[in-house]
């Protein structure tokens, strides 16, 4: 700010109007303009994606320690998030932008969200939401048809049914799975005779009561973390998240879960585990793949689990016909989770959680005197949070205005662009990409093209040698050269945060072709439409000049490597 | 609508464009003046608070069972939007409408949701949130301060201290509270030798580890509802928290609490009782009593449990010097939940909780190879949840916007309007208040002059006679009579909805004059700054004369009571 920002003379009458919308709307349009300006330069800016301030810079900018005594006028605290915080955002949705999962967003959220924001209707209860609490209901109906598709029939009895819940609206996909697997740890441990329940009484006196020694969810090496931090909080506990390991698709390995559920001998005298949950995953963080769900949901089934289904990326995928067969099995999924946040292209944040059985949320409903009355139509009554913001107006008007169609053309669109940047990093001969991508996600990595190469030849030897002294040999090598490219692309993933006119983000994969060593990989998100061809070259390009420059550093410790 | 919507060429070109901020803002500030409209309209409108139409009828208009195929225009969902769902929204702003903590609030709030639905940053990771992490942390130290006041050098060196968190910004109370009981259960059930904590193994093995029966939450019966969610959540069950009575003022009863503690006879032999929290209120949702912290504090520190102060309605009331007298001891707490949406006059939602110790926050640290690294900057360590939106920037921007001398005039004057409205009902001769209120809540009964005089004079019979029989000939009368009079209650109230041109809410009380019989009640809360004194008569002369109405058809049973 260019001048110090004018005091305020505080007084009743001037916070009453800030309560009011101005009663000619001049004052709001007029900071709505100026709003917009800022947004726009933001927008347009072109300069880093991250803008190049340094993190102790922040640090002096954002050193008040104490609440501020006097107010300010709103034109300057506007300014001030202007200068001090607009600037220094991160630009999720330029469209060099291509490492997470924050994309751009369609401009017409930011219209609802006003919407939202103005009316501030509360979730919880029917007296604070009304026609919000049928908007969800038919949100949430939307997509358990999407991913169920029981009959018509039972839609048109349970789409505005307020005695049953067909899923819940949550803040994120973390709090959307820990539903489902709250659900499925009561559901393991129900009332029983004069037993009140898990719930009633605690996980110990539940497992004591079945003649459990522990209760543990399944899940593959590649589950989200919230399915660990669920654990952690349900009282289950980290170690009982059993991971399984993956196949070269990044897929859970079916015989291995198979094998790991067998040898946990359920029900068997001797060894006393209750499987709580087996979770598959539909589009997983790290690679976009999906799990065979239908062998997973049989496995479930066989041992009487909970089959949960992580689809918080992938599951909107199933607005597109083509991407049904991918998830074939999840209709017959006790759960499933989608964030809005993510391809249905929705603002932070706000995740589903569907359950096929409709009576499955009852094992979680609650009452209270003051807000949700037990013979209420409250939708508090079914949800884990309280207080809920009006969140699924924004998911509910996006299927309206984009429609399946509209979705399908993006989908096809990030297909063709993932699809476009693996055939550019192939056709680079430094690049070597690691994961086929199902759902918009790729995974590669910086490696010259004769090391490459040399790690190739070094498999060959490995996996063909009858001697095994050169079998051990190049694996050895190979294991020190990657162990090398490994760190070449951390150098290179810190040297593209410093350039910034570009964005991938990094994660260790141990599913690749070198398995099991772990190898740093890129990680592209490719789900901005406004990411073309060119755009991507740009970046593909950026990132093997960094690349090159980087690898002289290395090339001599390679160079004692292979002689 | 008068037509029906206009089908959409979809086009990827079409799709593309709503992606960018359109280029000439025209667009959008049209779009912009529509909504400002509509949402004008809503909330001068006359008519009812909550919208005539019946819930039937609702599930009339939302009860499209699938996924819209095409895609409408936008201004025709807008349309939709408005005559569907604007229509039929609850003015919660209303000042008529003191019902529930849900409130008006400031229209600088709508221009501060635009910015953060347009920057779209994902709290969870710097590389997706930049200065807005700083944002938060400087508002969350703000809130510390506030709160537990520690030393300058102290918020100094934390303040943007990425290795520790002073507290997390949550979607809402709830999950506020979930993250204070979270920590405490950790700290209850801690790593040990080779015992890994509580965190990975689980609650039966912490309690086997420590030689524990159980682990139990004690809070008075006026806590929320959240409290035993949090319970079930956690594994340690819903029969595990222990509701001590509260006295007259909905405080709770501090001599039955220390009988309860010494009760459960800690660490010594034959009764294995963990206390994991002592859980104090600072604003109670039914009453906005404040407990008294200071001897919660004390005995939670005799027996080593966690001491969380659920401050959610009342904590931002600590800005004001004034209040400051009503939280003693609340500085000694080991965490505090604040939200923002309700006297920080945000909109839906926000949660936040802070824990006096720096370090509290590592016993729920965690990391992932793909989101957030161990080494990493990033809030998402800290925090339940993953994903998140910059909701932050609201209360910080309100706080620079209001300021603690603003909140100051807001709070005298919802101070103001609560005396008013008790006076008003004092002053008419058919209610009777029931509970004095600390913190803009006030509960009270319609009540017939005769009837309450009656109930008085039965009362003195009760307290003063020698006479056993008299004495609970009057007990008996006393009952019936407020059974009666609670059905007159909850029909008063059903007829304040059908009448909709005003709003309390209802619960009951076990804690009035009358225990311990349950008195059925109507629950002001008087927070909206334009409820001035004339709202406040229509609104007792409405309920008065509706209440006398009704009263018609009991008086005859009355009147079979008294004689």
């Amino acid at each position: 700010m260019n001048k110090s920002p004018k005091k305020v003379e505080t007084s009743l009458e001037y916070l009453r109007k800030l309560f009011i919308m101005p009663d000619s709307p001049d004052k709001f349009i007029e900071f709505g303009n100026d709003l917009l300006e800022m947004l726009h330069d933001f927008f347009q800016e072109k300069g880093g994606i991250h803008s190049s301030i340094t993190l102790p810079e922040l640090s002096e900018i954002f050193n008040q320690t104490a609440v501020p005594d006097s107010p300010d006028l709103i034109k300057d605290v506007l300014s001030e998030i202007k200068t001090k915080v607009i600037r220094h955002s991160v630009k999720v949705g330029n469209p060099y932008y291509i490492g997470h999962m924050t994309s751009a967003i369609p401009y017409f959220m930011i219209l609802l969200e006003m919407i939202i924001a103005a009316l501030n209707q509360n979730q919880v209860k029917i007296e604070t939401a009304k026609a919000s609490s049928f908007v969800e209901r038919e949100l949430v109906a939307w997509l358990h048809r999407l991913v169920f598709n029981r009959t018509d029939r039972f839609y048109e009895k349970n789409i505005q049914n307020p005695r049953i819940a067909l899923g819940n609206v949550t803040t994120d996909g973390t709090l959307a799975n820990m539903t489902a697997l709250l659900v499925a740890r009561e559901k393991a441990f129900p009332p029983d005779g004069k037993f009140p329940g898990l719930r009633m009484v605690g996980v110990d006196r539940a497992l004591r009561h079945y003649g459990y020694d522990r209760g543990v969810i399944i899940v593959s090496e590649r589950g989200h973390y919230s399915i660990k931090k669920a654990a952690n909080l349900l009282g289950i506990g980290e170690d009982n998240v059993l991971n399984i390991n993956v196949d070269d698709n990044n897929r859970i390995d079916i015989k291995k879960l198979r094998r790991k559920v067998n040898s946990l001998g359920q029900g068997k005298g001797g060894n006393r585990t209750k499987i709580i949950a087996i979770v598959g995953i539909a589009g997983t963080t790290e690679t976009g793949s999906v799990d065979n769900l239908q062998e997973l949901g049989e496995t479930a089934r066989e041992v009487g689990a909970h089959f949960h289904v992580d689809a918080c990326w992938g599951g909107s995928a199933l607005l597109v016909d083509g991407y049904r067969p991918l998830f074939r099995g999840i209709e017959e999924a006790d759960s499933v989770t989608i964030d809005a946040h993510k391809l249905l292209y929705c603002p932070m944040t706000m995740g589903i959680v569907l359950f096929r059985n409709e009576k499955d949320l009852q094992f979680i409903r609650h009452s209270t005197q003051y807000v949700i009355r037990r013979n209420s139509v409250d939708t508090g009554r079914f949800t884990f949070e309280g207080s809920r913001p009006f969140a699924c107006l924004k998911p509910w008007a996006a299927l309206k205005v984009i429609g399946r169609e509209g979705y399908g053309l993006l989908f096809r669109q990030a297909n063709k662009t993932t699809d476009n940047l693996k055939k550019l990093l192939d056709s680079c001969d430094n690049f070597e990409t690691l994961t086929i991508s199902e759902l918009f996600i790729l995974t590669y990595r910086f490696i010259p093209g004769t090391v490459r190469e040399q790690l190739l030849a070094w498999k060959g030897v490995e996996s063909s040698s009858r001697d095994m002294e050169g079998a051990k040999e190049s694996r050895q090598k190979i294991k020190k050269v990657n162990h090398l490219i490994n760190g070449l692309n951390i150098k290179l993933h810190k040297a593209l945060r410093r350039d910034d006119t570009t964005f991938v983000s990094r994660t260790t994969l141990e599913s690749t072709r070198y398995r099991p060593q772990n190898i740093v990989v890129l990680r592209a998100v490719l789900i901005n439409p406004l990411t073309d061809k060119q755009i991507l070259k740009e970046i593909v390009d950026t990132q093997n000049r960094i690349g090159l420059k980087i690898w002289h550093e290395f090339e001599a410790a390679y160079r004692r490597m292979v002689t």
